[in-house]
């Protein structure tokens, strides 16, 4: 009896990912990964140099990209397509095999593995190993905490309309927004709004190789990849550092 | 010339904290950690078996507990005054050794070790390793993702008044809610009014030894430890499973 293992990798830096997913990996000898066409895909860069020697390979290519409205019928067919597709293939595979399914970041925070995963938990066995998110990775580099005492941390989707987003950046003390990119403009209008924007970060590739940190105040409209993630730190209560003055 | 690294440690199963913080903590020298008075405390237990030998220990003992109000002067003082006083000690040890120092989840989100952070980051280097928080752990062990698609996501103390609680639960699709404990009837509350108390979770020791996953509307009030985490996922955006009906 086999079973899918889904290894979650961390921010992207590999020595970030667990202990067991890194075990996991190298010992895998069947390894399945989400890429759009014609790349290598985030998650198999990751892991570059840590596949076992004769490793077989399942790149499990995007039918679109995120060119496609999200809530257009023809995406939400042809995704669903998609991952029944894949949830067949790996269930057979897993039947008499033991198959290792790669995940940026935390498997169940986001991401595309918990497609297949609602479709195989009640027909296979599925392990899943947390890993640290994205937007952690991204908070560290910033070299300050997120959160404080008793801090409202908020996370948002920059594909929001934005009132709500200016609603929660109003609301909350600290914020992380994903999904930027094309939707840089609005994210920085709403936050704009609520008087948080001359607070904000912008990280890009956060613990990876080419990583960015800079004031979202200072990025230009266009000069945002789809993954690069906003931050507001929290500034919760803490007690006062008695020696300041020395 | 010395360091300190502080290293995450994860929700509590030792083999997921980062391969960078499991071999930083087998070949330290200096490990110091936080801990009740009296007790092993987590992080060290986490880290049981791990150690170097002759490995020298610096339990740092909090001088007062959750019992006494957060927002009291006496509190305060004691607080600021115990932080003084390890970042000075580590301080000096730095100098010349490389010191790690535990840190349960992630270290920058919430957490003790950014107290000793803002106060040593200008006199040693600093470097710090993130980890998985406390709470992806603890989705993780429910078995279903926390958040899909465009989903909000709110992360709340449960020391907040019920009112916050309960606008934050009605305007925020999945909901993490920490320091609970005697807070435990507040939060149901809060939980109620927003109409969520059906959906919510009450998850316990996520990934470590005595784990406790249950339905927090089954949970009496006076039966919840501080650390317990509620938990309410997000039921997002997603593609149709096309042959759910066979």
């Amino acid at each position: 009896m086999g079973r899918i293992i889904c290894a979650g990798l961390g921010p992207g830096d590999p020595e970030l990912m667990s202990v067991r997913s890194d075990r996991a990996i190298r010992g895998a000898a069947h390894v399945a990964y989400f890429r759009k066409k014609g790349r290598k895909g985030q998650a198999r860069q990751i892991v570059e140099g840590m596949l076992a020697e004769g490793a077989l390979e399942y790149p499990m290519e995007y039918p679109v990209t995120t060119e496609i409205p999200f809530d257009s019928p023809e995406y939400i067919r042809l995704l669903a397509e998609f991952y029944d597709d894949w949830a067949n293939r790996l269930a057979d595979l897993a039947a008499t095999q033991e198959v290792v399914v790669l995940c940026e970041g935390d498997p169940f925070f986001y991401g595309s593995f918990m497609h297949l995963y609602i479709r195989l938990k009640d027909r296979v066995q599925v392990d899943v190993i947390p890993g640290i998110t994205g937007m952690t990775g991204c908070w560290n580099v910033t070299g300050q905490p997120i959160t404080w005492g008793d801090d409202v941390l908020t996370i948002l989707m920059g594909t929001l309309p934005e009132d709500e987003l200016a609603a929660h950046a109003a609301g909350s003390d600290a914020l992380v927004i994903m999904k930027t990119g094309r939707n840089l403009p609005r994210v920085k209008r709403a936050l704009a709004r609520a008087g948080r924007l001359g607070e904000a970060w912008l990280v890009e590739r956060g613990t990876m190789k080419g990583q960015r940190v800079d004031r979202l105040a200072d990025v230009e409209d266009h000069d945002c990849p789809y993954f690069a993630i906003v931050l507001v730190h929290g500034q919760g209560r803490r007690p006062e550092i008695a020696e300041a003055a020395e």
